[in-house]
């Protein structure tokens, strides 16, 4: 990488590096995920009328891309901001509606990320080091909000999300106690999912694990069916876990001086951010890459929306691309071969500071999964962390267009390295 | 494998055999699987009161190994046919009890597969050729009648088996409809299972399918929670669908004159015995070898019942060891490392006729799962068939010791080919 040498030096000659580093690595595999409460965005992250998270690094609505436009509508008319896209267009312009990044507040999002007050989301705790994280709920595929799409189906299904399904998952929640998501990990490894764009195994299991506090609720029968039918048809649902698992194995390497771990990877459709353990809530950030990949039906790469959301938190914690080989099947969706999910995990570990001892890849001889990415090995290497994602449609209210792979902009590793050699 | 030449040559100047083989790959391949009914077996096999199925070929009382004497002894006192293991051990040693295989009745059972009147199976229906298998419903790990335990314990669930879960569930598919199991398998191979000794995704996918006919039938809350509990809680519980599914493959193939495919492969704890498709409802048999692999707890090698149950259907239908590639996990739970797996399934083409259309091997870049075990390539090549399987305690009453890795004595491979030559 270019214009990097004399950061690379300085922060290779900085004498906290190493140990800064082991402390990230221990912090990160350390790190545990029980799911302990569901209920609205406004009560577990405080958002007042009017406030709305997004994915990646901050953003003015006068650069945001459509597919984030699009939710931003949505969650509009969801709040009951706005009757029609365009009275929302024009207050999202305006000064009275604030914008800030899921992860400002902890949270993570997938593709536009867009979480209002009324919306459920997951609240996730780690005991090991005091944080929490939330997320979203999963809307499934097809016309939904974190896509872009905004109209009435999408309306209806929120609606719907926030008086049956978040309520009924929250009872289920309170009555089975904490759910061990992290300890779904390592299974889901053994079951073919990457935890990115593959989550069948974790979404199956988190529904077992709820049933038997969801069957006994007293509440109408078509409610608690659906809700069954709802989770089970959606073999995503289970990302908005394991995205807020990740985020707290990275947020507990937050704030270590001198370490050049990659404590976060997020986009959002415009931008593709980056965050270091050593340089605080710095964002470090460039124009995001657009995937390249399969589509859905007639669409083509002049559909694709540039890359978006906060769901490269998996990769940034070792799932994901990053774990590509123990999910072959992936490559149907997202494209590529074997060879080359094989290749590009064995590849991650050139760029990882370890192997994850119990996120096991068993294809790989049960070998640790590439863990804690060093941005000093991104600017040595040249090899930049795989990214699986979904694609947003570029035009705000088009929806999912296509799977594919991508990476960072190489530029964020650059400036991310300049400001911590300034802090050597 | 010595003595088999002339029935080898014989076999292979048989004009009929390539068109016969090719007719049985087809039927095999084409061969659909659809769970339509659970009930009683005495409804849907036409049990009577003191007739018993068992795995594998035919066996007596005599010549029953620890764990057939066990699980008989159990479902003799389940059937109220005994009140104590004595009184059940000398009627089974009588002219009033009546043993069959599964097989006589297009029906399997895992371990020893004892399958008694009150009982309640699945019915699988093939639609392609009209055929239909039975199935116990799955007790679940530890003391369970397949292993040959029969205590009060065993009896307990046995009997909350026939009262709550099967008409829950028979309920269940009754509003759901045909349940598409053989839709399920080429998932399981995507899902790290290979539908022998993991049967996790299957299992789970099942739950979710029925979910939605589960909640919404009119019981107590308690027995509602508990299916749901059960089924979930038990990774082999998918295993007693799979079973059947394979069956209904190689019951297609039966029949075929000339063809030298093997339809059957079963093992009833004393015995292994096979069927070809050119040789009808003939049995050949030898000893049975006894497993190799990982113990539980304290148990050892010497504690190991010789091969039993009628699972090895899976491998007939290539999957279980034979797909072993597609489940590296399975190393840890049967023994062998990742390696081996993948080298099994590697061999296992040289004994087959072909590669399975639908059931994919992600790893192996998507190839078909080797289907069709010709006696005559086992024979010319000295390769076994590999069989994944778990161990039953030789003792009656101790249940399961472990899991392993076992292949059929090479003597019946011998002998069926020389009974397909004589009537070449």
């Amino acid at each position: 990488m270019e214009g990097v040498e004399d950061a690379l030096a300085r922060v290779m000659a900085d004498p906290r590096r190493e140990e800064a580093n082991r402390t990230a690595l221990e912090r990160i595999t350390s790190a545990e995920a029980e799911l302990v409460r569901i209920a609205p965005a406004s009560e577990l992250l405080g958002l007042k009328p009017g406030e709305f998270l997004h994915s990646g690094p901050p953003l003015t609505w006068e650069r945001a891309s459509g597919p984030m436009r699009g939710a931003l509508i949505g969650a509009m008319i969801f709040e009951g901001l706005a009757a029609t896209p365009e009275e929302a267009e024009e207050k999202l312009a305006g000064p009275d509606i604030s914008l800030a990044p899921c992860h400002s507040r902890g949270a993570v999002g997938p593709m536009a990320g867009v979480i209002s007050p009324s919306m459920w989301v997951f609240e996730l705790r780690d005991p090991v080091h005091g944080t929490t994280s939330c997320c979203s709920l999963n809307e499934g595929l097809g016309k939904v909000l974190r896509y872009g799409a905004f109209n009435e189906e999408v309306q209806t299904r929120l609606a719907w999300m926030r008086d049956v399904l978040g309520p009924v998952l929250a009872e289920a929640v309170e009555s089975h106690g904490p759910v061990d998501v992290k300890a779904y990990l390592p299974q889901m490894l053994q079951m073919g999912d990457e935890g990115h764009n593959r989550n069948r195994s974790a979404t199956l299991m988190f529904l077992r694990d709820l049933l038997p506090h969801i069957v006994r609720q007293d509440r109408p029968a078509d409610d608690i069916a659906e809700v069954c039918r709802f989770v089970g048809a959606n073999d995503h649902f289970a990302l908005n876990l394991v995205m807020p698992a990740c985020k707290l194995a990275m947020a507990a390497a937050k704030d270590i001086p001198g370490s050049s771990v990659v404590v976060t990877m997020a986009r959002n459709g415009t931008d593709f951010g980056i965050q270091l353990a050593g340089t605080g809530d710095e964002w470090f950030t460039a124009p995001a890459n657009t995937p390249e990949g399969l589509f859905l039906g007639s669409y083509g790469p002049e559909d694709a929306n540039p890359d978006i959301g906060d769901s490269a938190i998996t990769e940034t914690a070792g799932m994901g691309g990053f774990v590509m080989a123990a999910a072959p099947a992936i490559v149907r969706l997202v494209g590529g071969d074997v060879a080359f999910a094989l290749t590009t995990t064995r590849t991650m570990y050139e760029i990882t500071l370890g192997e994850h001892p119990t996120l096991q890849i068993p294809v790989l001889d049960f070998r640790g999964a590439p863990i804690a990415i060093d941005a000093v090995a991104v600017a040595r290497t040249g090899v930049l962390p795989q990214i699986n994602t979904g694609m947003a449609g570029k035009v705000a209210g088009t929806g999912q267009v296509g799977a594919g792979l991508v990476t960072p902009p190489a530029q964020v590793f650059v400036d991310a390295l300049k400001a911590l050699a300034e802090r050597a």
